[in-house]
């Protein structure tokens, strides 16, 4: 009737620990803890409940937020200077983000925009130039899609120098997944009579910073790009672009251009500040690389992780990988510094260009350790660690930082930040 | 580059609706509203957003917000009196619910309980008997999975007889979409060792009227149900079960008993009052059944629906289906009142026992109409009309009702619920 734990020479891609394993690390846990599992005389007696709400909120005994952030070397921050805000991934389980706790990253802050009022300018090369109202766009045909979104600028600080006492927030918190819902970008397109010598969309977003973006039309990203107006199964929140985004599942996140307004099409990119200054990639040759667009693949363990207390014994390793290629097949972990590597389990289903969420078990033998993960996409790439990944891309950019974590566990259980 | 919209022969499953068809019905919106879209002189001027936070908020032009209601009779309700809160899936998109917008149905109210304090009680037929800590059961193996809840007495009143003028939040509000995350009921009964003999799980919640049921341990039900800890990415909240509830995939809402902290084994029904006195189903010959669990394959139309005004021309027709079954293979509607009917786009993935959102285009003429949805499962299972239904479950039962919903449009573009 259940499934059989298999003996020791069980592989380690299986899904569930062995038994014996797991009982071992159960029954260390719960001696080290201070309260007894094993008695029902703490458990409070059970009564009525609060009324039923409109909205079910979060229990008192869970603290969820972001930490909004400034530029570098300016926090904490005076909230009207801060330019991200991040996601507390840490305390997160599953794939998908809350939408208050998805991350934001914006130039000019989070206008709340009046959906009567908006407007979306489609111009260009395209035989049907129009200007469509919200009430336009809802009346369109949806499609849904469950993905990550990441800011390219995510991680960047450990490709640099970071303090060791430093969360998964910090370090990898510029990443979130959703469930998008909107138009079919395809269907845009075909509604306005987008020509087909146009290999360029010029996407503009309303915003104090008015960022702007050019899109390359490739295939790809025709088939799978929406102007998303939901989120989670709501209408996108001010902070995510209310009342229209675009979506491009698994490019970078400046690309998918919030409170968007208007587009254009074209035969050459449109050569934005965005695209001439900001988000262009020095290259260790003193060139700049423009137009490098979709996230490479990326992993992280989001426990342990930076600033938590292990105990010895049984401790279950869990994290998200991660790609702007597609699925995630393989994610590996290492304890010991990336000397020896064991396959992590997928704990659900592993959506193309969506998070993966992985888990492997874990007996902590209280000596000093360092944990790893790594991801492999579909298309066969392997997350490189951070010596290989800074001989290929040098240290002057600052973009696209998709190398291995590590995280160090010292004797005392502390778990730490290092640049491995 | 662009899918080439076909002409007047496209057939109605085509996913986009034929480009000729969407802008004549733009073109009417545009010409019916006020405002007239081709202008860009109301945009609003960009400026300064607001700082961003640790939460971000929904936008203070979106009103989102359950309905909580009392027992047949007495409504508005006294909050302390309010026994469920159904979802608001008329302004939904996608398939995600919010978690703080999924359906409560209790029977004493929402517990806030301490976590620290929890504890699971595993016992009965099983080899080692165990108390768990919340602790020791976050330290276990997890899986998530995309799927509906729905409450057993979802729909009733239109089996009955139902008002008119009710919105889809009234008539369909009790079912929802997440993404649970917990461990796998499998490696629970592995763990302690359950009993091969064991064919049934006594489930009981920590709730003040201590919800009870038996679960038969089918090999589906093994392999699908979970001790789920998590709702779409973040610790399950109070009235969803925190800190830890059943979650078993297409079966009826209250076998998912929230607060969970008792599993016992055995080898027959265990008989509580739940199932005795109150979810048994009082057939049309007087004789009562017992243990009717799974959902059936239901869907509904969820724009325009009840209390909604719509325009002549063009009108997106969207709804929700699912089952408890499996995936959803087909959905139809029908705008004549279920005298013809076209096949509806499936708007996204169908997960199996998850909703899916539908999509059909419509051109109204102005005339009174009537629109139906019925949906089809990959088991074969074709929801029925309220006719069909009645004539094989009689009008004594309360539960289980799935009959297909009529929305009746007058001329004036009303629309209002019909007992069809």
């Amino acid at each position: 009737m259940t499934p059989t734990a298999a003996g020791a020479g069980s592989a380690p891609t299986r899904t569930r620990p062995s038994r014996r394993r797991m009982l071992a690390g159960m029954a260390g846990a719960t001696m080290a803890a201070p309260a007894a599992a094993d008695t029902l005389a703490e458990v409070p007696p059970r009564g009525p409940g609060a009324p039923l709400s409109a909205t079910s909120e979060r229990s008192g005994y869970v603290h969820l937020g972001r930490i909004p952030e400034s530029t570098p070397g300016r926090r904490p921050v005076d909230p009207g200077e801060a330019i991200n805000s991040k996601t507390p991934l840490g305390q997160l389980v599953g794939t998908i983000t809350p939408a208050d706790l998805h991350y934001e990253r914006s130039h000019a802050g989070v206008p709340d925009i009046d959906p009567a009022l908006h407007r979306l300018l489609v111009h260009g090369m395209a035989t049907r130039e129009r200007v469509f109202t919200m009430d336009d766009i809802r009346a369109m045909p949806t499609t849904s899609r469950i993905a990550f979104l990441e800011c390219t600028g995510n991680g960047w600080e450990n490709w640099k120098t970071a303090p060791p006492d430093v969360t998964v927030q910090n370090t990898h918190g510029l990443v979130s997944t959703s469930e998008w819902t909107g138009v079919p970008l395809a269907y845009v397109l075909d509604l306005v009579g987008a020509d087909p010598a146009a290999t360029w969309m010029l996407a503009e977003g309303g915003d104090g910073a008015a960022v702007a973006r050019s899109i390359p039309l490739t295939d790809e990203i025709i088939a799978e790009g929406m102007l998303a107006h939901g989120q989670n199964g709501e209408p996108l929140r001010p902070a995510h672009g209310f009342p229209l985004r675009l979506f491009l599942p698994g490019l970078e996140g400046n690309l998918n251009i919030k409170w968007l307004r208007r587009l254009k099409f074209g035969d050459r990119p449109f050569m934005t500040r965005w695209e001439t200054a900001r988000y262009t990639q020095l290259q260790a040759d003193g060139s700049a690389r423009q137009f490098q667009l979709r996230q490479e693949v990326n992993s992280v363990i989001t426990a342990p992780s930076g600033m938590m207390q292990i105990r010895p014994g049984f401790n279950r390793v869990t994290g998200l990988a991660w790609s702007g290629h597609g699925r995630i097949t393989r994610v590996e972990v290492s304890t010991d510094g990336a000397r020896t590597w064991r396959d992590a389990a997928i704990a659900g289903p592993a959506l193309p260009k969506a998070q993966a969420r992985f888990q492997a078990d874990w007996v902590w033998d209280g000596t000093p350790a360092r944990l790893v993960s790594r991801a492999t996409d579909e298309k066969g790439n392997l997350q490189p660690d951070r010596a290989r990944f800074i001989a290929q891309t040098g240290t002057n950019a600052l973009f696209h930082y998709n190398a291995q974590q590590t995280w160090a566990v010292d004797a005392e259980g502390r778990v730490r930040n290092v640049l491995a």
